[in-house]
């Protein structure tokens, strides 16, 4: 990470049916941005709800990241795949879910290639990109495969916590498969390198998979099988990570009595359900194990509420400048 | 409940070995306790806490609840199990176990008879009673039966939230395989019951078990085969209960949002760590579907500071009043 000369920040739109678009032009409009930014998507999307919603932002179509002019015109890398005919907020859209997915595709080999600092992504809708591309197993999955690296996870990071996790988007049933020594060892290492580059005397813990981290194999025997030789050995690589923990009570330690500022977890409900009650708007997602700077905002789509102006920006503007602080450092 | 004539409270003191007793004594010796109230337990045990840590609080001994008598001395319903060298804080014991077993038994018998209106319970450790009773599988389970119930579930309530379970004690892989739509059914008609009593225009919402409550079936069915089902079911049943909803935003939106007043949970974790977090000291345990009112602090026999005069009495003075609540109704 860090190691591109450029000063430029890649913002891919999202899904035009979901809140990213107007997202931005908020931000935008709003004057929220202070960083030199280039949106990754449709300039005609972008338009429809600029308009819809009266934001009044200037736009420019380009064509590289080397024709970015600064000012205060947004610059949009056009990708020429919508017209604002094909913007239906709120409805599943084949054609915006394959613009998504290939606003992420430029935004990912430009960031490969230093062509921009760093990528922050808006929402993609799993389902409207899978109507294109049955294959497409997630947003991260997506960008891990364009960098050549099979293992990353997510980082969610607020001011009051950092988790990490052992699976994410997938059934209950597969994140307890999941949870086996070699990827708990790889998510150990990733959340210690990335959360130590963060907060360099952090104190780091691991959840255990079952209540009460399975009262010594009475209620499951994960944490005795997997996670507990993970942590051997994590410990033998000098990595001061310590559990595991009963998962109700360690969120508790971290957060209320200040015994951890990471907690590593077996299974996406298990970090997001705390981390989404303390913060719910301002959480960021920082994907570990890429070779380029990648933060998201944690929030779907949205479709609900697409297209009136109501989504928040403040996920946006800290996914923003969680991106800056990790280019710096 | 509520059709005792009794206006006693049983409180079983617990594992010996752990801090039940002591939190009973300091919070008799701190006048906090204000109900008329009857210690299931051993006066030697509770004599060896009292002498150990300066609390000198006056004690009896009784043989039956009939012996009661009101006072600044605590009625102490003598199991003669425990002398004070059996006494042994922090350590598992095979005897203190048994001990925790027995008083148990006899205040769930006293409150079936109804010789006590209800019972609070502190802290039994499960390896413990296990040295002697191999089959037993949990405090709430043995209540349970003793009542000749099998469909007893939990009911965690705190200021800001109630949750109850389709499972709490078991291994996260067994409570994938409980959460069939029977068993949910039959904890969505309890906690309805229950938290009508306690909230009579209570919104009540289904958390799912997968991310994204299965973001229709892409993370897993359950929701599809077995948990819309059972909401559907009680909705017939004129229960106005909603979900599944996704679990890491249905507490935000409970919590922070005020949209929901109760959470029926998949898992143990699932509501215990949101809980916790919110709220860890003061949550109680309420055992939804027995024949009597029995409520429970919410913490275990907390071996690392047992002795030490540290516990925190407020879970056991919240159990308290919350089962004078629940008489009243």
């Amino acid at each position: 990470m860090g190691d591109t000369t450029s000063q430029l920040y890649g913002i891919t739109i999202g899904d035009s049916s979901g809140v990213g678009p107007e997202i931005l032009l908020k931000a935008w409009a709003g004057g929220e941005i202070h960083f030199p930014c280039i949106a990754y998507g449709d300039l005609e999307a972008l338009a429809f709800y600029n308009d819809a919603l009266g934001y009044s932002v200037e736009m420019h179509a380009i064509a590289s990241p080397s024709e970015y002019r600064p000012g205060r015109s947004l610059n949009v890398l056009d990708h020429l795949m919508m017209s604002r005919s094909d913007v239906t907020p709120g409805e599943l859209s084949a054609r915006s879910g394959a613009a998504a997915r290939a606003y992420v595709v430029s935004a990912t080999k430009a960031a490969l290639a230093g062509e921009i600092a760093a990528m922050v992504t808006l929402p993609m809708n799993k389902e409207a990109t899978q109507l294109t591309d049955p294959i497409f197993c997630g947003h991260t999955e997506l960008i891990g495969e364009l960098c050549g690296v099979q293992d990353v996870t997510i980082m969610l990071a607020s001011d009051q916590l950092i988790v990490t996790h052992v699976s994410t988007h997938m059934s209950l049933q597969n994140a307890i498969h999941a949870a086996k020594k070699p990827r708990i060892c790889t998510i150990l290492e990733m959340t210690w390198q990335a959360v130590r580059r963060i907060i360099p005397d952090a104190r780091i813990a691991v959840a255990g998979l079952n209540p009460h981290a399975g009262e010594n194999g009475l209620f499951g025997d994960e944490e005795i099988r997997e996670i507990i030789p993970a942590i051997e050995w994590a410990r033998e690589q000098g990595m001061a990570i310590e559990g595991p923990f009963p998962p109700d009570t360690l969120f508790y330690m971290a957060v209320r009595k200040k015994k951890f500022d990471a907690i590593v977890c077996m299974y996406h409900d298990q970090g997001h359900i705390p981390l989404k009650l303390l913060d719910f708007e301002a959480g960021v997602n920082v994907a570990l194990g890429l070779p380029i700077i990648r933060t998201s905002v944690d929030h779907g789509t949205a479709f609900d509420i697409a297209g009136k102006g109501l989504a928040s920006t403040v996920s946006l503007i800290r996914a923003l400048e969680f991106a800056v602080k990790l280019r710096a450092l």
